[in-house]
């Protein structure tokens, strides 16, 4: 029997799982909150103690790590978090493998998800495919012929930085118009507001009435979860907001279908939630951009908040 | 010594070429023009004859095939040319292992210049690399971990039908904005007729003037060739359009570094000529486009017209 520790640092959260190499049910699972004043260092400790806690004196035969952050795969050392301080060049693969004795890789959360969707998940049997989390960011996973794909530097994926509008509102990348700037939860949260806050009452036309509803007048309470909410009980701005994220999703996906024609793409996160008329937009948004020659499918992630725990588990039988 | 019989069935060109395997010159070149009214059958014969004139009676061990169209590389089937009739699933390979013998492996031109420049070019030691031509039209060729990345239909590449600017002029695909509609010489010509045809005069600028000049005042002897020339020599509309195009194609290259991250960009095709301005609009919208983290290089490609031959040598070395 052989025993995998799977590690997901996901930024607010910090999960971990053993399993037996082969089951498809964990043996054991703990999850706290990072937290809100925490550091590489009380993250570390967090996970120590959740190691120690599922571990139970049992020693692993290998250890996967998902990181929700830019990470140098090769070297197992991570580059820095955008939401925790002090990770700036952790060489985590080391670190773990100097305390557990046992061969440990680690990658970033995007890679490691679409390899658990890949091997238990939504895309089994699918050789070739691009997983896309559509949440407080965008980011991308690639497996082709099975393999992860990386890129050179490590930064494959990055299709929420992909521009689709060139006219559209700047990202805090500096671009305008990225597929992350139109259809992340933050940024449509972002987009209802300021179009609230700025265009007079008068030229603001029947939306926004449900959106202000429900969040009791105070906008600052926005977020995407309420945009799709409003969406759905027929806010038309909060439709209007909601559907360019799907257009700007859409076109994103069928120029990566023009550009790799993979056969599957998975969609999670939060913002896949929308519904419906999110979905249908995606999907005929895509089907359009693409050729008609390039054939793909577009379906959900079915591991959920998981999936990186569960890349993490093929991540580790990968270095065995 | 291991003798390889190259093929290139360019559409408007035929070409054939004999090489020892591991030379970097060729013992044999023959090149004729596929004639106007032509069809698959009397490009089939020319090239027989170009091969019959190249053998000598000798006997070749592989066979690498470039096809200037779709191609089912598994089989070796070409799917059609767009430029000449009768190639609709034909069975490329099968017909020349019956008739020579020795394995034969075929793939579309835009694989295979990416994996001549990749073998013998301006790819040498870039093991992930991503070929543009820019020509009659817009398409690409990927080097994935030093082999090539066609995609589960084959249709990997398609960088021409990707969408840059939604508010663009419509390309043949149906969609607005593509990469190929902004970027190719055909339709830069045509932007810049459409404008001198439909703009009133008193509205037009500066521009246009040495464009008419060059070609007498008859608008349909623009080509894209005649818009760069234009622009070389100060014309303002001629700068306009084809600088549009140079930042269409630098967007494309920019999201596909995003997406995959490869180490090296190489352009090919006629529209490279156009110049330092076209090069440097290029190089600057794909490195903003592009993420800081995310590197690359761009380079123009070094083999020419006889990418394609040599990607043949490539793929027939490969089959060995």
């Amino acid at each position: 029997m052989t025993l995998i520790l799977a590690l997901d640092f996901g930024g607010t959260k910090l999960a971990a799982a053993v399993v037996n190499s082969g089951a498809r049910e964990w043996l054991r699972y703990e999850r706290r909150l990072s937290p809100a004043d925490g550091n590489a260092n009380t993250d570390l400790e967090i996970m120590r103690d959740l190691i120690n806690s599922l571990l139970q004196g049992e020693k692993p035969d290998a250890i996967g790590v998902s990181f929700g952050g830019p990470v140098d795969a090769k070297t197992g050392t991570v580059r820095l978090s955008h939401h925790v301080a002090g990770w700036e060049n952790i060489p985590l693969k080391d670190l773990l493998e100097d305390e557990f004795r046992v061969p440990v890789t680690v990658d970033n959360d995007a890679n490691v998800a679409a390899l658990g969707e890949y091997r238990f998940g939504a895309g089994e049997g699918n050789h070739s495919l691009f997983y896309i989390t559509i949440s407080t960011g965008v980011g991308g996973g690639w497996i082709l012929n099975g393999q992860p794909w990386r890129g050179v530097g490590g930064m494959a994926g990055e299709i929420g930085h992909m521009v689709v509008d060139p006219a559209g509102p700047v990202c805090l990348c500096g671009k305008r118009g990225c597929v992350e700037r139109l259809a992340s939860g933050p940024y449509m949260a972002r987009n209802v507001r300021e179009f609230l806050e700025n265009v007079p009452p008068s030229r603001q036309g029947r939306g926004g009435k449900i959106l202000r509803g429900l969040v009791g007048d105070n906008l600052d309470l926005i977020t995407g979860k309420v945009v799709s909410d409003a969406a759905a009980q027929g806010d038309e701005l909060a439709q209007d907001v909601l559907l360019k994220g799907a257009w700007a999703l859409g076109v994103g996906i069928g120029n990566v279908a023009n550009l790799i024609n993979p056969q599957l793409f998975i969609l999670g996160g939060s913002v896949i939630k929308a519904g419906d008329n999110w979905w249908d937009v995606v999907r005929t948004v895509a089907r359009e951009t693409a050729l008609p020659e390039v054939e793909f499918t577009i379906v959900p992630a079915a591991l959920g908040d998981d999936a990186p725990l569960w890349g993490a588990v093929a991540l580790a039988e990968s270095g065995l």
